[in-house]
């Protein structure tokens, strides 16, 4: 039996392997993607993004717990973690904290943990996270969690290409942390105060409140004055809860594990799952098609070729965009 | 007088407004972007990034002040300030964060600042980043200081443009955000420690004397730990000097001013300075080919098939990169 139908079958080791070599984007690795994708399209996928010192990789620690644990309406699903470290291109980081998560989660089969970092390369992070990604998904793993460090550009990227968007926050991270945070509220679907027995909580939350109000309909904002931490079941138009946890403890994960579940139930009685599929299975094609492009133009007009118009760049005779038009174009001049 | 050639002049008025053509990414503003391109390649592009909470937007702030007050050696420099931030695409931090530095920095007019966002739109920042420094290199600025916010892949692609990336650290920000430097660690050319006047800064120096150790040979590492803070000038192989500053104060600034400066004669001296141009004009290229060819594609094929494409991969039939191929090749089955 072939790696992929061994994996399928729920081969942890065949899976693991599997894994890296799609992480490798290797030709057998992509491959095994094209055979594994009919397969794919039944997992819910989490991402849950927000800064350092937030204690988010605690949180999705005591989450996939709590998945494991909870009865009834369809738990104990399985459960899988991609922790993603796009700052980390060179370190051992990746390696290490699944060492550490280990220790927690081993022993359950119904747990698959991977960690992804840059590995030297820029870009190409989102595109492999979406792969791997997609082959838990076509294993069978009902629910993953896509953990990203940091607020920038790629983690709320690769974050917003999930069904369920988590923002983690936590108190006392100082009033920069807290402006950065402005941006990616608007990817919010449920938003987490954790360490929340710290004294600066309430704090914490009020600032949240804050923002909410200011980006969400007077109604919604006055729902959430009320101090209604939870959702209510499939309304017409969703408005992010605020939880409180505090995972050390593994406290408020319950109601975190039911507001997943109600976002999901909004999103299939809305219809929004099939766009937010639609958005995501665009945005991955824009992608493939320019690297494919790219890969098929410069073999059929020869690097040499480019190599002259960057020449011709680095003399400033042409602007980069003169260049490229002049190599597409094979007119020189002009845009 | 056209708006260019008012910019060229020195008319800041008409360069603000060309910068906000550019970022609009107009037709204008690529127009002009191409009559200024033979005016750019002068200035000496400097990055600065490093996690939030490390006073960086005031040490930018300082590092613009004495390059405007230092005598002699070409100094004063015309300098320019980009501060990006890629995580707010819909605050309007931005705009706040210009207004706070202009009260420091107003009134010279040998300093231009400008804050950028990412306006919603993903991507495409480090591409409107690129072209509002060449418009700032052109029109005169000696000394361009590219401020990114954060860890993230796009920040490090951003500073990673520049020639001289400074990565600045502070003491007290906690394990997890040190293990995300570590990645970071990798693009710097020169090292800071910021409000170097906290108690645990001798332990921060530590740490990250001895992440450096881990990254160079041993003689360099040897220098280090010497306690030799500044660069011998033009040396044959680059070792970042770690630097310690109190932004808030003014103090170690100087330092720095020299430090830049000795990165920028060794990059001369060895000629790396062009390979990092020939890099950073390849990079660039690469995007602009890559958008220009799937633009040309999908205008082409018509937007139609790709849709007709798009349903294919929603129903499970073809995985995008078999979709990507089918509507390239016009084979439906790929590798």
């Amino acid at each position: 039996m072939g790696l992929v139908d061994r994996a399928l079958d729920g081969d942890r080791l065949a899976l693991a392997r599997l894994v890296s070599e799609i992480e490798d984007e290797s030709p057998a690795g992509d491959a095994a993607l094209g055979e594994l994708f009919p397969h794919t399209g039944r997992a819910h996928l989490v991402g849950v993004t927000g800064g350092s010192g937030t204690g988010k990789s605690t949180l999705v620690n005591q989450l996939a717990l709590k998945i494991r644990s909870v009865q009834g309406n369809g738990y104990p699903k399985k459960v899988a973690i991609v922790a993603v470290d796009p700052s980390s291109p060179f370190s051992g980081g990746a390696i290490l904290g699944d060492r550490i998560r280990m220790r927690d989660l081993a022993g359950d089969s119904g747990i698959f943990i991977r960690s992804m970092a840059s590995r030297g390369a820029l870009g190409g992070l989102a595109r492999r996270t979406r792969s791997v990604v997609q082959v838990l998904d076509a294993c069978g793993y009902d629910l993953i969690l896509i953990e990203t460090v940091g607020a920038g550009q790629s983690e709320v990227e690769i974050a917003s290409t999930a069904h369920t968007t988590i923002v983690v926050d936590s108190p006392g991270l100082g009033d920069e942390v807290q402006a950065i945070k402005a941006g990616i509220l608007e990817i919010a679907d449920i938003l987490v105060v954790n360490k929340a027995d710290l004294p600066d909580a309430p704090k914490a939350v009020m600032a949240l409140r804050m923002a909410l109000e200011l980006g969400y309909p007077k109604g919604a904002a006055n729902r959430l004055q009320d101090g209604q931490a939870e959702p209510v079941a499939t309304p017409s138009i969703w408005t992010p809860p605020l939880l409180e946890t505090i995972a050390t403890r593994g406290e408020g994960i319950e109601p975190l594990v039911r507001a997943i579940d109600g976002h999901r139930d909004y999103l299939i009685a809305s219809g929004e799952i099939e766009a937010r599929q639609r958005g995501r299975v665009r945005a991955e094609m824009d992608h493939l098609l320019r690297d494919q492009l790219a890969v098929d133009f410069l073999s059929a007009r020869g690097e040499d070729a480019y190599q002259k118009a960057i020449e011709r760049v680095l003399a400033r005779e042409l602007s980069p965009r003169q260049a490229v038009q002049s190599i597409i174009r094979g007119a020189p001049e002009g845009r």
